[in-house]
């Protein structure tokens, strides 16, 4: 763009977009001449109200600008009658309606900090640019004219053309008996849903209403195995408006995932039952965010998802059988663009549904939008991603390569295949320690904030039960067991100990920790150890064979996503050897990342040609095909593996002495070990 | 494309496109090079044989070729595979398998002759290349693989652009759940059904089959007010495989037009109840084809439609009502682009359906089939293609310039309006000529060869009745009167005649024509006079406003289209002054020119953006909105009006001398008629 220098510079805030306009240019102009998305459903009426900026006042050293609010012209007749019919916050002009008159800055409000909902850790707020596949674009039509005999859509596809930039629109069927009466019923004016995804695919008109329509909402889904996730965004003004959870109701026909393959597999109706229940259960939840948000379904016009594999295919009302086998091929591992009426789902007639892109036969689109969020391909460090369910899904990259897989760590860190496992709910023990010295536990439970031997936690857990271990406590109680002695480095509860405490009980031929004598008694035997230990070791065994791939001993900064993710301390599942060594500075749960994907994806276009380009270039292991793989997974049995790996956690924890009897997982030799730290100081310079 | 002066010629039949290629190029490479049209299914495989073509022996001196089959490979091994399996006709070569050694002219048979059906004039027989908006893709997709794991529709698109250059095409979701069984079905391969029409939009993949899947076929209808043509066609072939026809069940709400629209203004579920009526009419028509041509209806993948307005927009769905009155607003004017399924219709569940523009309000999507049928637009003469039903659609132009317009004929030449008037059917009488002398009247009805006044005429009109008067009729009847001085030139029959003849009959105070004196009796009354006469004149005012229009005096040739320009002896319509005089020879009945501008857009995608940017050059003229038009109206109500102005007509025709009694339509003064014939030979220099 050609700019006098004797121009005014504007500085849009936060992007830190600018250019030098003439004096006069209106601040919606300026905004999209820099690429800057601000908001405009009425096309610069001082109708709709969705240009709303903040211009700055102050001098701004670094970027040689002084804005003020005389740099831009007083509010005018549109802008007053905006105002008075509306109402405008104090500050708040309309882009459409003021003109720069000098150098500004220019905030654009952006209300979209969508982590909020989802984790609570300030730090992982994060601000999505908006730029939806989905607008609205208001325009008044010509009248019909006998010497020009356009048929009224043609007219309405003309005006899209000169006042939006609009070229030829695709027009379903449906609209086509619609259109003269919606022109009509306004006197010409009509608000134009267009699907634009900027993929180089035609532009669609998805609905039409009559006058001016101010209202755009999307759904931000993320399909778990075991709970279903649902956000409501305005895609105006980029809003979480509700959202709700719900649990995946395929759980009757399975558990987990293979059980649900197995289910289509011995079941002929089995895989179509399965694609009803999801989508009843996500138009449930439709229902649910509408009700909450006070919008109407009819208003809803995009929609995005994200799903593991399995749940991917299942919701697509495609066959997963391929998935359970090898070589694990997906029907389709590209994004799919479809309609949310194709899928069944309830919002407008033309609502459009994005499904993100899939890693690979056991990396999903969840993983996918995991990575969208937490974006290890735009890191210079060495970024470990890890969402633990079922299969751990792990990426691991940087700008330069990223590299991803997974390992089937099994239902133990979700309570199940442990005797007293159970899911996170009221009354099931989170947090657990264990005396050293006495081998006496305490714990917390979930819903109480008192510790076990805190005064009231007696009445506390009366009310509450004390019902069993959910995930994070596991971690805890075998990682306090190996900080106690009370395990061996090789993972059995040594029988040894029995002598110090009777809480070391023998059961058969070997023995159990006794963490709660109550009703249910709640212990931890020698079979829960192993499918920790198995568990731990598919996951971490996953991550190294990832980390041979990238040839980096230490990664830089970890990501702990998903629910189990977000609970568990990382400093136990450092030292149970779930994760690589690293400084617990840098190790973040970043909850519901897919879900944050998902959002990301609906609020903006390019995130969506982001992650399908992403996806492409990410390298694919496949753990089965690995030789190294089963090595890797016996080194990682003990209980931590290969202790001298852990330099940070051992500036944190006491870790039991080397060499302690069994702790016989083979370590690397001292050489070894020295070759990978010089490997790891190489990485981080 | 750089070629070497040194490489063999090779002229492709008969598009004469040519080119030089590397000895060892095959056929179908070169072809493909030039953009010469040659199908193939299977992508050089020599499995589908849908590349057949024959090379010329002999000398082409005038392209400097000797072709020989010497210059052009031996059959091979894939070739005489084929041919054993299938069988090769005499003298064919698969394209794909011969290469180039030669010089060589290569004949690419084209099967269709498309008029061949409709018209039996050899004259209008037409060739349509073919390059339908629908082709088959034989692919043979990559296994899967745990190294790169591509989704299977993912591998399948990466091997439709290696192998035929479709790039990401678009996938319904409803394919999705079908991928991977049809894949798997016959090892991998399979054959792709993509839609690709040429206009910028995405390619889609509309069907899949595994194994090579030799069959694919479209139909191209025009839904008449009257009655409903459908053809069936061979998208690889071109053939037309079954064409049939039915009544417009429409007429049950309305006779003509303007008669349904009331019915929709005056009923609810009017415009609904005539949408369902005439797509079923449609399916109806389709099944016929479809054993008649012993087709599957899920190997019909493609669809065009041509209507009137109204019919247009009913049959999409949408309500005419805005068509019956100023300013006669189109809903759309575009080419429509659907699917079958989505207009509820038997084909394919992908099967694509096309829609050509509609010219005006009261210029329809059959007037530019007609026109892109009869091409005004890349003539150098001036054409006028007439298409006469209750609307006539009039397009007068050539390449510089086309202007059209709607003249309101009213029922008349359809027997409506008309006191013996019938539609054609057997026992209708479609002929007539009258003794000037005697008056004596002789006639042939429908289902017969013979004159009535031919021994033998008794028993065929004993078993076919004697009906009425068809349209044909009608116009010979009145042109005859006319020469025989029975009516005067203000179209009155004339009681002074009553003396000559028995068969001129007081009617109260004016006088009837007895043509027929049997059960019913057929006479013409003064009261049909008149409904010709206005019929006439609108039709010919519509014509001269175009043609004032263009500037000129008079058109170079003229077509006659539909089933009533097929059946009017082109003589009688001049000497009633239906038409503007010309030259007899360059008066040609088209048949349902319609119905083959469907065909051609059905079997040539290049057609479709023919007519679309030909519409929008089109300049329409609303006949309503010109003040003149009125005045053309009233000048044309004489027979013929204008005498003078048919010099080619007189020359033919004993025309009644000038200034007979009455013959007072106001004719141009003698100085103007020379200056009009001036104007015309400046046209014709």
């Amino acid at each position: 763009m050609a700019s006098d220098p004797k121009d005014p510079l504007v500085l849009f805030m936060p992007s830190g977009k600018r250019g030098r306009f003439p004096v006069g240019t209106s601040l919606l102009d300026a905004a999209r001449q820099l690429g800057v998305h601000v908001e405009s459903v009425c096309g610069g009426r001082a109708t709709c109200g969705r240009c709303q900026v903040a211009v700055q006042e102050g001098s701004f050293a670094k970027f040689g600008i002084t804005s003020s609010s005389d740099h831009v012209s007083a509010p005018g007749g549109k802008e007053d009658r905006y105002d008075r019919l509306r109402g405008l916050p104090a500050g708040r002009r309309l882009a459409c309606s003021a003109a720069i008159l000098g150098d500004l800055v220019v905030d654009v409000p952006q209300d979209t900090t969508v982590n909020a909902q989802v984790v609570r850790k300030a730090a992982s707020d994060r601000v999505i640019a908006r730029d939806p596949a989905v607008r609205l674009c208001y325009v008044e039509v010509d009248p019909p004219d006998m010497h020009q005999p356009l048929g009224d859509l043609d007219r309405l596809k003309a005006v899209l053309v000169r006042d939006w930039g609009i070229h030829d629109p695709a027009v379903p069927l449906r609209l086509l008996p619609q259109v003269q009466t919606i022109l009509r019923r306004e006197n010409w004016g009509v608000t134009v849903a267009v699907h634009h995804d900027a993929d180089g695919t035609r532009p669609e008109i998805l609905a039409l209403w009559p006058g001016l329509h101010n209202q755009a909402y999307g759904i931000a889904c993320d399909i778990g195995s075991t709970t279903i996730a649902l956000h409501l965004m305005s895609l105006l003004s980029g809003r979480v408006l509700a959202s709700a959870g719900a649990p995946n109701p395929q759980i009757r026909f399975g558990e987990d995932l293979m059980s649900r393959v197995s289910y289509v597999m011995m079941n002929p109706e089995g895989r179509e039952a399965m694609t009803r229940a999801v989508r009843e259960a996500v138009n449930g939840l439709i229902a649910k965010v509408c009700a909450e948000g006070d919008v109407a379904a009819d208003d809803i016009l995009d929609a995005v998802f994200v799903a593991n594999p399995i749940m991917h295919h299942l919701f697509l009302g495609i066959d997963p059988t391929e998935l359970g086998q090898a070589p694990f091929a997906l029907a389709v591992s590209g994004a799919v663009q479809t309609t949310m009426a194709e899928l069944g789902l309830s919002g407008n007639a033309g609502a459009r549904a994005y499904l993100l892109p899939c890693i690979a036969g056991h990396v999903g689109a969840d993983a996918a939008a995991a990575t969208l969020a937490e974006d290890p391909h735009r890191q210079d460090r060495m970024m470990l991603l890890v969402d633990i369910g079922t299969n751990a899904e792990i990426v691991l990259g940087n700008a330069a390569r990223t590299v991803a897989a997974s390992s089937p760590t099994g239902p133990a860190f979700e309570g199940a295949e442990i005797s007293c496992g159970q899911r996170a709910a009221p009354g099931a023990i989170e947090r657990v320690r264990i005396d050293p010295d006495t081998l006496e536990p305490r714990f917390r439970i979930i819903g109480s904030e008192l510790w076990s031997d805190a005064p009231g936690f007696a009445a506390e857990a009366n009310r509450l039960g004390v019902t069993g271990l959910c995930g994070s406590a596991i971690i805890e109680v075998v990682a306090e067991m190996y900080l106690s002695g009370i395990v061996t480095g090789d993972g059995v509860i040594s029988g040894a100990q029995a002598a110090r405490s009777p809480r070391i009980i023998p059961n058969g031929r070997t023995f159990s920790y006794l963490l709660h004598d109550g009703q249910p008694r709640i212990a931890v035997t020698q079979n829960d150890l192993r499918a920790v230990q198995l568990a731990k070791a598919a996951l971490y065994a996953g991550i190294r064979l990832l980390m041979e791939k990238q040839g980096v001993a230490a990664v830089d900064t970890i990501r702990l996503a998903g629910a189990f993710g977000s609970f568990i301390d990382p400093k136990y599942a450092m030292v149970l050897g779930l994760i690589p060594d690293c400084d617990l500075a840098e190790v973040r749960a970043v909850g519901n990342a897919a879900g944050t994907g998902a959002m990301m994806a609906l609020l903006n276009r390019g995130h969506r040609r982001e992650i399908e380009q992403v996806v492409q270039r990410i390298e694919k292991i496949e753990t089965a095909l690995e030789p190294h793989f089963q090595q890797l997974f016996v080194d990682a049995m003990g209980l931590p593996h290969k202790v001298d790996a852990f330099p940070h956690l051992a500036r944190e924890v006491a870790l039991p002495p080397r060499g302690d009897p069994g702790g016989g997982a083979p370590g690397d030799s001292p050489r070894r070990r020295r070759e990978n730290r010089v490997t790891r100081r190489r990485d981080q310079a």
